[in-house]
């Protein structure tokens, strides 16, 4: 019987799911996959800055390699930053040891907005496509590879604030003090993001994932006035390149209902929200990328792994499930925990596929 | 027709709210109501440090009147902080400039579990019940007077990563990893934290806060199994001391169907989940106290009443609304706005006061 159905790339693996159509089994890949956890990345960084890194094709190609090796991820993820969107745009950019993000001459008034300079992704950001066309070369395994780039809310976040922050009151601020500047920032960013994106995609990558870290800090109105409409004009100057549209939205459990208007293929889904619920909040058809909570790749395996399988069976409830943690791996994680979870993602069978 | 209805003090609009029964208005308090974004408050802690402050029954008294003084809540809240508990179980506690709290000596293994004392409120925290009796001495129009701690979870946050985070994988981890050592702590905390609350309503308490701070960082059915029993136990213990319980689980919008099964009188609910959602979701009966976004009190304050008079609205739906933040005043907070909203709230007539 099984004969009669096709042999799955990972590449068609993980387009298909985006696409809410059945596959063998769900396609697996990590948010932050690439990074900190793994000693070969470790010692490449102990060579090269975070930034350098970034900016330098041949080794971001070479980190973004890394976990599919090891683990034998169905997609891989263009290694970078959110934040270098902000710096080619003119902000000064840096990572203080230990530390994260921080720009020296954060976006707080109409003047400091005036500084923004327009970009051309082809040409500001030219390492990145560069980057993707050397991936798209070397993947090891017909992999999917996804771009990606912060969501305007998120990235002016940071830009407001300057640095990270609980509570981002800066730019919350903002949005309500001085709507005018807001809404100024939120279109140039948004802009800029679907030029960097629509960049990815034509070097490219074939799905692309827009993060958008922050936005759960926002009730669920105050994000569909004041975010939503940005996020839509993203997704839609992407509508007719041909890729399926990720968003994710961390800690946005009460946003769900929201995200109905938006129109992506695709919802990340954080561990704190069932998979069963968002795909009941979430119209028919979107696919689910999540859930497993990174913190449990932390402690025993076996643990990390039956939570694994749960998410597998709640996952195949409906065809449209790509499996990955809530949110990004953390630093101390050890790579087998990450490679048992990885193999009971790839043994499971889909229900669908019959 | 109003003149059959009894005039109520502050106390008596607080309670009865508390319990669910109409009133002429909602009771009025703002989380962190005594702080940093007051310059009265600046003044005192210009003179000593945080800790001292919090061990001075007569400055903690003295900080804890202000706002009333000032704006006229209903309800006093008071002055300390919820690791006055881990420190009296032995824990060095210290508050770096700028920083947040940190403890020197973390609680990672059975080992330092066994260094924590068993303690003995009347004892070792006797300048709270000692604050208590001074503030209920003091009170300047009839205010209820509200006790808090720290709920257990959130205490073991701190206590086994030693310092804040972003996502207290430390005590996450150990909740899986060393599943005994974790209830033990539990165990532990959940004693003292309710050892001390009943100290608190004896020495004239008029209800008590259980602050979860990290609650939100957990899914559901994690925060059923591994949060909610030791929640429960204070609870319980307390259930018979006679004055309403409030828990309040920062970012728990995905918890709510899960907190059904606790019996407090009040749930606290922060500005992301619409009190509306919280009454469907919370046994019925179940009062609410919240929830307008602390970060609306830093922009124009026409903005931050026109929020605030639509949860008074939304809150007078049923009766057993206490108007409050959904989470803390922030420090750059303008007084004259926290005014125009109190003058709001007070001003607010309740559809089921006739």
């Amino acid at each position: 019987l099984n004969e009669s159905l096709p042999n799955l790339t990972k590449r068609d693996r993980f387009l298909r799911a985006c696409r809410g159509q059945p596959c063998d089994r769900p396609p697996v890949w990590f948010m932050r996959q690439a990074g900190r956890f793994l000693p070969e990345y470790r010692e490449v960084r102990a060579k090269v800055d975070f930034l350098t890194l970034c900016k330098t094709p041949d080794l971001a190609a070479e980190v973004t390699f890394q976990p599919l090796r090891r683990f034998g991820f169905d997609a891989a993820i263009l290694f970078s930053d959110i934040l270098v969107v902000p710096e080619a745009m003119g902000l000064k950019l840096s990572f203080g040891a230990g530390e994260g993000p921080r720009f020296a001459d954060p976006v707080r008034t109409r003047d400091d907005l005036a500084r923004l300079r327009p970009i051309d992704p082809g040409r500001d950001l030219a390492y990145v496509p560069a980057a993707i066309r050397a991936i798209k070369a070397g993947l090891p395994d017909g992999e999917a590879l996804i771009g990606f780039a912060g969501a305007p809310f998120t990235l002016a976040c940071y830009m407001v604030e300057g640095e990270g922050s609980a509570s981002f009151a800066r730019v919350r601020t903002m949005m309500h003090a001085d709507r005018e500047t807001y809404d100024a920032l939120m279109r140039r960013l948004a802009d800029a993001v679907a030029d960097y994106l629509l960049a990815q995609v034509e070097a490219g990558a074939d799905a692309v994932q827009l993060f958008d870290t922050w936005a759960g800090l926002l009730d669920g109105p105050t994000w569909a006035a004041r975010v939503a409409p940005y996020v839509r004009t993203v997704l839609e100057r992407l509508d007719h390149a041909g890729v399926p549209r990720i968003y994710f939205a961390a800690g946005g459990a009460h946003l769900l209902p929201h995200l109905a208007t938006l129109g992506m293929e695709v919802a990340g889904v954080d561990w704190r929200s069932p998979l069963t619920v968002a795909r009941e909040l979430l119209p028919p058809g979107t696919a689910v990328q999540g859930n497993l909570d990174p913190v449990l790749l932390l402690g025993p395996a076996d643990t990390a792994v039956a939570r694994a399988r749960e998410i597998l069976v709640e996952g195949d409830a409906a065809p449209g499930h790509i499996f990955n943690l809530g949110h990004g791996v953390l630093p101390d994680t050890p790579p087998a925990t990450v490679s048992a979870v990885v193999e009971a993602a790839r043994g499971f069978r889909s229900r669908h596929w019959t």
